[in-house]
C-alpha cells in the first residue's frame, strides 16, 4: 500500500483547505486520480508517490501524447535570488525524472523579472543563476546535454515575436486581476515573457512540441490560467495549445512558517558545508512533545514535522522505510533526538556526494549557458 | 536670399500657433538657428532651406558629432498601412540627404505595433512593407547596401532585452501622460518598443553609434521625449545618450485638411499611374479666387494651396524657379489652370523615373529585408 497524501501531509489543517479550494473553484484534479495510468509507463517519482505533488491540469493529455509517441516538452523557470535549497531541489527531482522518461527539458532562467520587477542588478542576477543554481541543476541530475537552458534576456527572436504578439490579446483589467491594482510596465512585461517561456517550445523554430509540461508550486496557478487562455487566443493563428501542470506542496521552513531564500534559517542551502547544514538540522522544529515521557504516551506529530518532511521529500527514497519513520514515530518508538541523528546522517551523506558533483558542475554551466552581456 | 518659413507656409494660422506652442512649451528649437552651421557642411536640403523641417532638438549635437568624426546613425519608423504617399516621400528624402552625407541609416519596419495596437493581420503588414514601402524607399535613393532594414518582430537579440530592460524604469502614469488613459497592454509594448528602435543604434550589437538622430512630424515629440527619459536612466547602466530629432511640417490634403492614407482622395500615391494621378492633381484645391479676374487683381494664395505644396515639398528643386511661382502666383500673373499644367507636367515626369526604379526594387527588397515568420 503506498504512503497516501494525507497520511504524511505536514501542513496544518489550513493549508489543506487552501489546496481542497484550488480542486472546488479552479479545476485543479488531484495527482492521484492519474497514477494508474502514469504506473502503466513507469514508477511515480517519490514526491508524487507520497501526494507531495497533489494536483495537475490536464496530465492526463500528457500522459496520452507519451504513449502516442508526440513530443512533450517540460518547463521551469528560475527566479535567480539567493541560494539553492531543499525547497527549489523539488522541481529538479521532477525534471530529472520526466527527462529520464524521454521527455525534454527547458529551464527559463527569469533575469529580466528579477531585474525589471524585483530591481536586482544585472551582474548579480547573471552570476547567481550561472555559478550557483545550474551547477546545482546539473548536479542533481538534469543532463547538460539534453537541457535547453537560456537567459529570458538572452535567446532567440522567435521567442520575443511571441510576447510581442501576446500583447494584443491580453488587456490591462486581466492582467491586473491576477497581478493587483498595482500592476506597473515591468509585470506587464514579465506575464508576457513568463507566458512565451511557456508556450515557445510549440514554436517551429524551437522543436515544434505538441504539448508543454510545467510543474510548479500551487501559487504559480494564475500564470498557468493566463498563459492558458493565451494559448486559446492564439489557438487558430499560432497553432498553440494549452500548457498542462502540476502543482506540488511547499516545504516548511526548519523553524516552522515558510521556507524561503530570503531568511537563511529557514532552510538548509544545497551548498551548505555538512557540519554547518547539521547544525540548522539539530536546531530545528520538530513535531515533537515538551518531555520524552510524554512522546512516549502521545506519540509525536510527523504532519508538523519540518525534519519529517525532508525525509519525505529527500532524504529517503524507500516508501517502507519512510512508513516505518513514521509510524514509530507516531506510536512514541522513535524520539525526536535519535530521529534528527539518524536524519543528519542522511543529510550529511547526500550532501557530501551533492557537492562533489556540483564542483565539476559549476564550470560546465558557464560552457553550456551562454552568458547575456550587461 | 533663401525663401524662409513663413513665406511659403502652407498652413493656417492655426496650424502655425500649434508649431510655435512646441518651441514655447517643450523646448523644440527652430531649425533656422542651425542652418548657418549646417552650410558649412553642406547645402542644406530643400525640406530645410523652405522651413518645412521647422524645429529640432540637439541638432546642433548632430552637427559637432559630424565635425568631430564621430558615427552618428538616423533612423526613422515606417507603419505600413495604406500606399506609399507624397506625404511619406518627405522623410525619405532627409533620409537620402544624410546618408550622402555619411549618416547610417536604419529603418525600423513597425509590423509589431501595426499588428498588436493597429490589430491588422501580420501577412498583410509584412506584404505591405516588403511589396509597397521599401521598394518605394530605395527607388527614392536609399542605398540598399548601406540601408539597414528591419522588422520590429525580427531583429536581434539585444534589441529586444532594451525593450524589457527598459520596463523597469517608466510607470504606468507616465505612459497614460503620453499616450492617453485608455492605454493597452499593446501599446505600453508598442512605447518600449519604439523607444529601442530609436536607442539600440548606440548598443555595440548595432554600431554602438554615438548620436541617433530621428526625423520626424511635429505630432510625433511625445515618444522623443518618452525615449529621450529613458535614456537619461540608462545612461549610467548602458551609456545611452538622448536622441537628436527633427521636426517637418505635414503635407495638407489635395482636397484640403489632413493628407491621409486612409483618404484616397488626400493623396497622391507613389505608385499611382501618372495620368491618373494628374487627374488627381487637375481636381485638387488651390489657393485661387472664385474668378479669373479676381485673382489677377488680388492674387492667389500659395499660402493655402496643396498644388504650391506639391512644389515646394517635392517638385520644384530650384529655389528660385519656387520663389517665381510664388511671387506671380502673389501678383495674380500665374493662373491655377496654367500653374497646375506646369506641375501636372513635374509630376509626371518624376513619377515616370520613380515608377521604373519601383520595379527593379520590388524584387531587390525582398531580398535584402527577411521576411518574418507567421
Amino acid at each position: 500500500m503506498p504512503i497516501v497524501a494525507f497520511r504524511i501531509d505536514p501542513w496544518s489543517s489550513e493549508a489543506v483547505k487552501e489546496y481542497e479550494k484550488l480542486f472546488k473553484y479552479f479545476g485543479i484534479r488531484p495527482f492521484k486520480e492519474v497514477l494508474p495510468e502514469l504506473r502503466k509507463l513507469a514508477e511515480p517519482h517519490l514526491l508524487m508517490r507520497r501526494g507531495i505533488v497533489f494536483g495537475h491540469r490536464d496530465f492526463d493529455r500528457v500522459l496520452e501524447a507519451i504513449k502516442n509517441n508526440k513530443r512533450v516538452a517540460i518547463l521551469t523557470g528560475l527566479m535567480p535570488s539567493g541560494r539553492m535549497h531543499f525547497g527549489h531541489k523539488m522541481v529538479i527531482d521532477q525534471l530529472v525524472y520526466y527527462q529520464k522518461l524521454g521527455i525534454d527539458v527547458f529551464v527559463a532562467i527569469a533575469d529580466i523579472e528579477a531585474y525589471a520587477v524585483r530591481k536586482k542588478s544585472r551582474k548579480e542576477v547573471i552570476d547567481l543563476a550561472l555559478n550557483e543554481y545550474i551547477p546545482n541543476y546539473l548536479a542533481l541530475g538534469l543532463d547538460p546535454e539534453k537541457t535547453k537552458i537560456y537567459f529570458q534576456s538572452n535567446h532567440r527572436t522567435p521567442y520575443y515575436r511571441l510576447i510581442q504578439m501576446f500583447s494584443r490579446k491580453v488587456t490591462i483589467a486581466e492582467l491586473k486581476a491576477i497581478y493587483g491594482e498595482d500592476l506597473e510596465t515591468a509585470k506587464i512585461l514579465a506575464a508576457l515573457t513568463q507566458a512565451a517561456d511557456i508556450l515557445h517550445p510549440q514554436l517551429p523554430e524551437f522543436g515544434g512540441y505538441e504539448l508543454v509540461l510545467v510543474p510548479v508550486g500551487a501559487d504559480q496557478d494564475p500564470h498557468l490560467r493566463l498563459t492558458r487562455d493565451l494559448a486559446d487566443r492564439f489557438s487558430n493563428e499560432l497553432g498553440l495549445t494549452r500548457p498542462a501542470s502540476t502543482y506540488h506542496r511547499f516545504m516548511s521552513g526548519l523553524q516552522g512558517g515558510k521556507m524561503s531564500s530570503s531568511n537563511p534559517e529557514s532552510y538548509i542551502a544545497l551548498s551548505d558545508p555538512p557540519e554547518f547544514a547539521v547544525k540548522k538540522l539539530m536546531n530545528a522544529l520538530t513535531g515533537g512533545r515538551p518531555t520524552a515521557a510524554e512522546q512516549r504516551r502521545l506519540g509525536g506529530e510527523p504532519e508538523k514535522c519540518p525534519v519529517y518532511e525532508l525525509n519525505a521529500y529527500h532524504l529517503v527514497h524507500d516508501d517502507s522505510e519512510l512508513r516505518e519513520i513514521y509510524e514509530k514515530c507516531k506510536e512514541g518508538k522513535l524520539l525526536c533526538g535519535k530521529c534528527k541523528k539518524e536524519t543528519a546522517e542522511r543529510l550529511k551523506e547526500f550532501l557530501k556526494a551533492h557537492q562533489e558533483k556540483l564542483e565539476q558542475m559549476k564550470e560546465l554551466s558557464s560552457k553550456i549557458v551562454p552568458r547575456p552581456r550587461f
